[in-house]
């Protein structure tokens, strides 16, 4: 059949995409191999945001007596439990873009699609027939997965990759966690903070490596705090399974080796273009991403593509983003390009930590002449009266604009607060313009004006 | 001795103030005669959040099952427990004040200070000594205390105010609050949360009377699904006391009986302006409000007034901002007038509410032509992680600028969001300006951009 639009690829840029299409008349198909909402919604952000609120639960249970919360009998963490909620509420939200596929007129097929020469798209059906689809504009939103390292073979069963790591059949007693980016350090704080030893290594001289120094140390030292290992500067040589058991060679400032369940590979995702006709269909991709100009267009007249597959980093609300400009250009409506400049950044610790702009050293490499300002959640009464005083708010000012370089966050509640800044980044706003809004007392937020006050004592 | 400043009252106005003055190199003097931090971190803000937190606590342990924590014994709350915490948090930042005051160069003098007829300073103190001070500039910022009806007599066990509510020496088994504000909404979702039979009652026909209609109704049927009995509409009559029990006559649709074992108060506040000599030094006010131009000087040369006792809403964030103006202005530094119609209002109730600006009643009696966009939490991927999906976001837009008019959040987490768009409103920009700025995924601020979506639809 003929769409005026095929998405293919539902997660979080697709399905974006084929709900303002269709929501803007245009007759549109979902194609998806799996289930709506890609990983980010199934496997990713929302089930893992699922299971760090059963770890915080626990966490404040085993503290409620800190909050005046009297437990007389013991506290534990039911695995199955809290592995059954987080399915349960990526099944909710799939249910719910379901919900919104219908309730816009998006077609949805599922089955998995391949470019044609003729820029035909061949869909392969579960029951492995074949459906060959067209549409003037076919959007690639076929996202990413977890990335394989040759030392890191994953099996799924001893050395495993996100998805296992939120079905796991049974809690492992120990874990040893490769990579701490956001994935890797919220998988370490959560089986940590439920009882698991965990082990956190990174190849970089520091945790959380796109993230500012001081908060990499602040978390660094919370999870130590909570019993976590950490080792930093150090690669995984290799994993060797014995006898059930995952022996892990690690060498860094010395090598040492690990004994442990269970070893999580997090480090990074590889874009899913294997097998999808790009080069049939002549679209041009280097090193896993497809080149695009600033409105998705592949160098394929009527192909375009977003999401992970494509330039900027590989998050769901960046590849929404991209999906609202897309289709906004395909419709011929008016649409400000994706500042890439401006991307916020979350990790789902505890602390939580919220990012966007440059860093502090980042500004001094590219140039900047800056100025730094700092409030600290200890004195913050908002976060004391919360029980959590950890974590700081950092903004670093253009000494010579009052312009806002960058602004990093970690604390409670921080993903929360990052979008002052990127509203006030968007606009040029100064520092001193943010100072002449009131916060609203008593919050975490009031850190952005005291760090700011810092700047102008 | 002869100051450059002296402040009186060391709440958030107060201390604030003579911070700013001293660091600026200003010989200042601050009067306080209870406790530095003022109610805001003794009384009212800080202590409350505290006793929030502890409810909240026990809320997790007592749905820890559904999160998938297993708790063997009995969940009950430690009521004396709680309000150690509680007045332990309001120690430590009354500490910090301290810390501050000591740090900056405030000299603070503990006495109850009066104007004399030639702007010196009386001051009373504890020993019933007395000094006289005086300074260029005096900063009144005596705040308020709770307000006292004639109905609603305070003795201060079995009918409360704020005060007595949450140093309580024992948890009572039933409450009747009256007045569903701030302090009256946080009070009554405490009490109920941790097993008191709390009934709310509101002399408006809908409880949070200033916030929007549909937030109101929300944390109305969140409220009774808590247990909690809501009256609007209705008035208290009178309390008598007998036998130990609080009988509660209320009118309304009809009138009716309570029993209660206390009666909370939290009907407002009045301004602490008897006693502080304003005729004799001839500072005009007019209805418990000092008479102050934009940069808070009286109509007496040198005698300024900040916080609860000026025009403009009775918050903590609101003495701290005219505080900052204020000295500013005394400096000789530029400052912007605080700006009236920016400033956000919290309520911490679970869910939370936050707003700025107009709701929609009130921009269509303004005669706006407005847009209004409007999401459900219940659609949320955190929220629903979260396990919280009440509440929603709701902007209103200037159908014809496409200006904020104002912002309605009811939801977990909304007091660190509300930012954003205040920062949004100062800065004059459009709905459409904030759409074009990417929100992090998964957070509760998405609802803010998902809000804005259908408005432009």
């Amino acid at each position: 059949m003929n769409y005026d639009i095929i998405v293919i690829g539902a997660g979080p840029g697709g399905y974006v995409a084929a709900e303002k299409a269709a929501k803007a008349g245009k007759k549109t198909l979902l194609i998806e191999k799996e289930r709506l909402g890609g990983i980010c919604l199934n496997w990713g952000c929302i089930p893992t945001k699922a299971l760090l609120k059963s770890a915080q639960a626990y966490h404040y249970a085993e503290k409620a007596v800190e909050y005046g919360v009297s437990i007389e009998g013991e506290v534990k963490p039911d695995f199955a439990k809290m592995v059954e909620r987080s399915r349960g509420v990526a099944d909710q939200m799939n249910k719910g873009v379901e919900f919104l596929m219908n309730k816009s007129g998006v077609e949805v097929m599922f089955g998995t699609a391949k470019l044609n020469k003729d820029k035909s798209v061949a869909v392969t059906m579960a029951d492995g027939s074949q459906n060959t689809e067209t549409a003037d504009h076919i959007i690639l939103a076929v996202g990413a997965h977890s990335r394989q390292l040759p030392n890191l073979p994953q099996d799924g069963k001893h050395i495993i990759g996100y998805r296992e790591a939120m079905t796991l059949a049974e809690q492992p007693k120990s874990m040893v966690v490769v990579g701490s980016g956001a994935i890797g350090s919220e998988f370490a704080h959560f089986y940590q903070t439920i009882g698991t030893q965990v082990t956190l290594v990174e190849f970089m001289p520091t945790i959380v490596p796109n993230e500012d120094k001081e908060v990499a140390s602040t978390l660094q030292r919370c999870m130590k705090k909570n019993g976590m290992k950490v080792y930093t500067a150090t690669s995984v040589d290799k994993v060797e399974v014995v006898n059930d058991k995952c022996i892990v060679t690690l060498s860094g400032k010395k090598t040492e080796t690990l004994e442990c369940d269970v070893v999580l590979s997090a480090v990074g995702v590889e874009t899913n273009l294997a097998g999808l006709g790009l080069e049939d269909a002549g679209v041009a991709f280097e090193r896993g991403k497809v080149t695009v100009d600033d409105y998705y267009q592949t160098d394929v007249a009527g192909i375009y593509a977003i999401g992970d597959i494509v330039k900027g980093p590989a998050l769901a609300h960046v590849a929404s983003a991209e999906a609202v400009v897309c289709v906004n250009h395909i419709l011929g409506r008016e649409t400000t390009p994706v500042n890439y400049n401006n991307i916020p950044g979350c990790t789902y610790t505890t602390p939580e930590i919220a990012s966007v702009g440059l860093s502090e050293d980042k500004a001094k490499e590219q140039g900047y002449e800056i100025k730094v300002g700092k409030f600290m959640f200890m004195a913050s009464g908002k976060a004391t009266a919360a029980g959590n005083r950890d974590g700081f708010v950092k903004i670093v000012l253009d000494a010579k604009t009052d312009m806002i370089l960058g602004c990093s966050m970690i604390g409670d509640n921080v993903t929360e607060m990052i979008e002052e800044i990127v509203v006030a980044r968007q606009m040029n706003l100064t520092g001193k313009q943010i100072l002449s809004t009131v916060h609203p007392h008593p919050t975490m937020s009031e850190a952005v004006m005291e760090a700011l006050n810092t700047c102008y004592m």
